[in-house]
């Protein structure tokens, strides 16, 4: 179980560190777009905490077609490698969360906590939060350090790592 | 044209410091899927390069449905907010470099030129170079900052950083 505990430590500290992913959503046309989205993380009902606006073209495509893929990734350093960044696709599903409702309140309260100056955003009509439940992911930690994570895991690393300081 | 200046000096250094990029692509299933690839910049028949295994699900993917979508994104800094990251949303399509060919030999210069430790890589049988020709894009650099740019703009933008030292 050492492999996979040094696996899972990485997988929290690279959620837990890292406050941007990037978001595959699917256009209308049935191609795919990526977008860059900051995210936070909420331990109740675990999930991810994206804020969208009303006007971006990803907010459309993740209401209508609710399956998205992220990549939360290490950020590339000068002069170092970069084909063996420690990262991870996540498989997900969004969901709108309805303005004032308890779902709402909690992601909000997550969502400001990491990204305080977002607060007067939150405030505008046409901004809006969409929860999205982890349903399975690919981490990649170096050459030869690939697994798959079932969706029980996840949920059990999101709500552990709220109470665990990371490493980094 | 100052303020487009300006935007077009950002995105050239963008897409020339910046050596990873998220690509999107579409799962047999339809749905999207995002992974991370490192990539390079051919000028001849401007176009941005990668090196995949045919082992990986994103060669599968865009193999079967070229059409890509890219993100490149300047790296979060501990501390400092996020939102307005630099970052362009890029639309291409991809096609396989048959290997040996001119293309090949072109397209693999510039991936080895970038990346000289992916040398041994490239005489596996199994990985494969991709040259995915831009077809648009969307470029945010701040609040306020976004614009789209054409197939046309990208091309001479590609051909030309060649020649321009980055200013970063």
């Amino acid at each position: 179980m050492v492999h996979d505990t040094r696996l899972t430590q990485e997988l929290r500290s690279l959620l837990f560190d890292q406050r941007v992913a990037t978001l595959g959503s699917l256009n209308q046309d049935g191609t795919p777009m990526v977008s860059m989205v900051p995210f936070a993380i909420s331990p109740v009902d675990p999930c991810l905490v994206i804020h969208v606006s009303g006007l971006a073209a990803h907010t459309a495509n993740l209401l209508a077609r609710p399956a998205v893929s992220l990549l939360v990734m290490r950020p590339e350093l000068p002069g170092e490698p970069v084909h063996a960044l420690s990262r991870a696709t996540l498989e997900g599903r969004a969901t709108l969360l309805v303005r004032d409702s308890a779902s709402w309140s909690t992601c909000r309260a997550s969502y400001l906590a990491r990204f305080p100056e977002a607060e007067p955003m939150t405030e505008l009509g046409d901004f809006m939060f969409i929860a999205i439940h982890l349903q399975g992911a690919r981490q990649i930690a170096g050459f030869g350090s690939a697994r798959s994570i079932s969706t029980h895991e996840l949920a059990q690393l999101l709500t552990d790592g709220n109470q665990t300081p990371s490493s980094f």
